[in-house]
């Protein structure tokens, strides 16, 4: 056991996986027991700030823009006309800044059960919360799975599962109940998003069971859509999209290429690029 | 200090970059002293077997296919009608294999300086070795950068620079004069690829400098290809190709669509994908 002191890096062991991955630390800024997690945050040497959540990295200042940019924008380019989104998870704001730079959208609700994520957020990330305050953002802290249960049937137009793992907390988000919750309140040209964990790991696990649920739910198409995403295991990521009746894979290819705002990673082409499914994927989610 | 023989983790750290990678290990087969590099093998928990260089991880029997099916189809599949290709390093024989499985390819010659490594690839990775034995194939062991010197002018189709990190033994595969070299020894259609680390870690300095390093050399396009490499820093990797006249970012589309031989990654769609470069990079390309 090295002196807590004396920490210089940390290091997270995804012990099923079989693989760690680590940053090196300058400083413990922050750690508390929530009512829900045990939260930290430290100050990295290459990669700005990091949250960690029951010992898990959840971001880091560097590369969350890959995962955020991904969470929305292909779902915002895909849905025609979006005006009403809404957030379950996504505590750091990083989404909700991101759906907020779509001038269409009318209002972003964003729903936690932990609001404190958001604060740690708006203490070190600052960057990820300069849409809080747009008055199209609404954020609550509440249990996401009852109020999307009881949300107004045929009200909104794009849900993002923003959420972590598939244990613990999160795991109400990864199930058929909650899908036909979300498709209940999607109006019917909606769309749901759900952070759908590793291509490498898990094509024939988690994300072909994601699949399987969201057709049981009603979805009629839904498509993986693969990103690198660094501080995550195997640095590759997916988000999945699913539709109650239309495509997923076409989208607003002029309103992506004539954007009117900036981002680090998304554009018209990576837009389609992620799209593309890779040879072993397309074999196990066609089994 | 752990006890060597309790090990059961290889853990990269990246200094410079303030990242490590780690994968857990369930026995060491092999370690000696090359007469170029330490290296080692080992067998990991859930990544199959392992090839380790002077402490830096090499491949993997899981991931593999990521890196050497990108360093090959992009190329083969650009190029008009590939027949003669030369492999710079690339000693574990994984990208010999991929280029071979393109019919029309007449000869590849693959250039290792160390023996030792296609020895340890034919005794742990027997899979990539299978097309070693290919009438078309051509194992030297021998200095790349000289070989390309010494190639007649004019002669290649493709050549593809499948080396290490640009430190040490491969630092000259990352110079003006080495691509001057191939230049020369390419035919006018012809086309160079160069593995060119991460995009995330690397747009800024690598990348940028083989960019200006091919213009130098006379090369008239280059294009960087990312994909995801889960065992290499941030899990994500990229190659770039250069033409000395033509375009790197068209292919023969139907070709790659109606390719006689598996893949595991590589299809027409994740082609095209990409060819998608991110807006980051392209803010640091075009700086």
């Amino acid at each position: 056991m090295t002196d807590p002191s004396k920490q210089t890096w940390f290091t997270e062991i995804f012990g099923d996986e079989g693989t760690s991955f680590g940053l090196e630390i300058t400083e413990k800024l922050h750690e508390e027991q929530t009512q829900y997690q045990f939260l930290e945050v430290y100050d990295t040497k290459t990669f700005g700030k990091l949250m960690v959540l029951d010992g898990c990295v959840m971001l880091t200042s560097r590369d969350n823009f890959l995962y955020h940019e991904m969470m929305s924008h292909p779902a915002l380019f895909t849905h025609p006309n979006p005006k009403k989104v809404a957030i379950i998870g996504g505590g750091d704001c990083g989404t909700l800044r991101e759906v907020l730079k779509h001038p269409g959208v009318e209002r972003c609700t964003q729903i936690d059960i932990d609001e404190k994520v958001t604060w740690a957020s708006q203490q070190w990330f600052p960057e990820l919360c300069d849409a809080n305050d747009d008055p199209r953002a609404e954020l609550l802290f509440d249990d996401g799975i009852a109020w999307v249960k009881n949300c107004a049937p045929g009200s909104m137009d794009v849900i993002i599962i923003d959420s972590t793992d598939p244990v613990g907390p999160a795991e109400g988000l990864f199930a058929v109940d909650f899908y036909k919750d979300c498709l209940k309140a999607l109006k019917p040209e909606g769309l749901l998003v759900q952070q759908s964990e590793s291509p490498l790991l898990h094509s024939d696990s988690i994300i072909k069971k994601i699949h399987l649920d969201m057709a049981d739910a009603g979805f009629q198409q839904c498509h993986t859509l693969p990103f690198p995403q660094p501080v995550y295991p195997t640095g590759w990521w997916s988000c999945t999209m699913a539709s109650p009746h239309g495509s997923v894979t076409h989208f607003r290819e002029s309103d992506a290429a004539a954007k009117a705002f900036e981002t680090q990673y998304y554009n018209l082409e990576i837009h389609r690029g992620a799209l593309a499914m890779p040879e072993f994927m397309k074999r196990a989610l066609s089994k």
